[in-house]
């Protein structure tokens, strides 16, 4: 697998990354939120013990105790969607395991157990499941998972009952969003079981753009074709959004243009930006690459710049808090360093 | 005289232009409205003879017959300071005659029988007067104009009666406007007999944050003491500007310096750009170069494309009226390339 902020990727591709999540439970434990912190505990040691079980797996990766994290390192690691934003409000009793290459993450006590989640960049969904699909066997063979004949893997919220698997893609839909296209794709999808979301999952919004793609339904739906769904709908949606975006090129030809290269005009000078319009102006910018109209630059530096412009993970670089007014100097900083190093 | 659009100007002064507009009538004839169009082609044929004296006169000027004129032609000349919206009410009657380097015009028939104005580069009104003075002296040896022992030169409109003469400067003030302060300055400036109006004179908004700055009493004052007195009002304001952009740099350092790099990135980058916002961005820009906050930039070209970005003359570049969008997308063209070859 190839980690989706800094891996290669095609200037006319739309998917950004995309996303293996299996939720498990060890049989006969309350659910997390139901475990006390000792209990918890011992369910994060389990699970460590099942999951080092040789060298190689220590020299890969690593595991984070969120009651030893602060707050900001945390929340970094939530800006590049290794955790989720609910294992947070559960710091003291819970823990994630990564890789090094952060392409596989392991959060331990979020709502279940185990949320195994594999993260690939582009659209290569069988790739992050054959690895997800591994690790699971890999702990299956050590760890006994609630299980039901009828149900299937067992999970503490209804909604993931089932085959536990959730595939998700994450892709950039400006001309979608612009032409408000967006709620029609959204009501279509949830008709055929699937859902779209924005960047940080569940109730967020979509912040620059970008979506999360993923199925409803767990249960009484095989796992194969919870792939072909995502592989099938993911590939209709880019379809929308490019004759969207031609569209928009052949109505609005000048206007799309001009909204492209003063985003672009914006990021290379600004001297301070905030987060939400940073994010929609690298959107116009990665839309400008994307078709074609801004030529001879690479959009790979978005990716990292849309991670690294984050909150969090932009305050790292400076290892103590800052002020929102400098955080928006330092973005505009760091956003003009990478437009230079990219022309 | 300088022309002030071609001009090489410091990068530290505020003030464009300064310019001299005496209104002068010819004796026992009626104003201009009341004229009948063959009368007022005889008061412009009186006004050529008087003038053109000698073959450098000639050489040095020309004549424009408004009725011979197009209208997107005619409304160059204002653009560019030459000529009043007045005169061209009545251009079935009216007439200039303008000096090759654009820097004396004298308006026939415009509310008086003559205006002559002499622009000059920066705060340059002695240089101005002189110019005026000699053309009107020169003049005054071949036409009769109305004199009134107690009144002084007769007028039009009573407001230019007396000396005739009104003295004024073109200044850039964004900081003042910035803080609202320019309300005060006007109310100021009447209690001492001047007034500050917006860029093309009575009755217009201060597009791009240009002033008019001049005297608004004609009559019993001495031409000498109309001109010391713009010129310590102008210094007065300038000080002002000066005092603000201090305190703006100083309370709201990142603020204004992103308004002002954002304006250029916008100007280097944009591909359509309204009259409105064109000249706001500009107003930004130059204040960026003038307070040394975009170095390496000579504001020159500023003025050219103050005067380029003109609705009329932009489209005298095509030789044909352009659609609002197709002028947005000109200007915007226009300014690139300015941007480009003065960076």
């Amino acid at each position: 697998m190839e980690n989706w902020i800094t891996s290669e990727i095609k200037n006319e591709d739309l998917v950004l990354s995309s996303r293996i999540r299996i939720a498990r439970n060890i049989k006969s434990l309350p659910f997390p939120h139901k475990l006390k912190e000792e209990e918890a505990k011992k369910v994060i040691k389990e699970i460590e013990d099942a999951f080092y079980t040789s060298s190689s797996m220590e020299e890969d990766f690593n595991t984070f105790y969120l009651w030893e994290m602060d707050g900001n390192l945390s929340n970094s690691y939530l800006e590049r969607h290794l955790i989720s934003p609910n294992i947070l409000a559960t710091s003291n009793k819970s823990a994630f395991i990564l890789s090094k290459d952060e392409t596989v993450s392991l959060m331990i006590n979020e709502e279940d157990h185990l949320r195994l989640q594999c993260i690939n960049a582009g659209m290569n969904i069988r790739e992050a499941y054959d690895m997800a699909d591994k690790i699971d066997d890999m702990l299956e063979e050590q760890l006994d998972f609630a299980f039901d004949e009828t149900l299937g893997y067992v999970t503490a919220c209804p909604t993931n009952v089932g085959t536990g698997l959730r595939a998700s893609a994450m892709l950039h839909l400006p001309a979608l969003t612009l032409n408000d296209e967006i709620n029609e794709v959204l009501k279509v999808l949830t008709q055929v079981g699937m859902t779209i979301r924005g960047l940080y999952g569940e109730g967020s919004r979509a912040e620059g753009n970008i979506y999360q793609v993923s199925n409803q339904i767990t249960l009484g739906i095989k796992e194969e074709d919870i792939l072909n769904n995502l592989e099938a709908t993911v590939s209709q949606i880019v379809n929308q959004e490019r004759k969207a975006r031609e569209r928009l090129l052949k109505q609005y030809k000048y206007e799309l243009e001009d909204k492209i290269y003063r985003s672009l005009g914006i990021l290379e000078n600004a001297v301070m930006l905030n987060s939400k319009e940073c994010l929609d102006l690298m959107s116009s910018v990665r839309m400008g690459i994307e078709m074609g109209i801004i030529k001879d630059m690479n959009k790979n530096f978005l990716n990292k710049l849309l991670v690294e412009t984050q909150s969090a993970t932009l305050q790292r670089k400076f290892n103590r808090v800052l002020a929102p007014k400098e955080r928006d100097i330092e973005r505009a900083n760091l956003v003009k360093k990478y437009m230079r190093e990219n022309q």
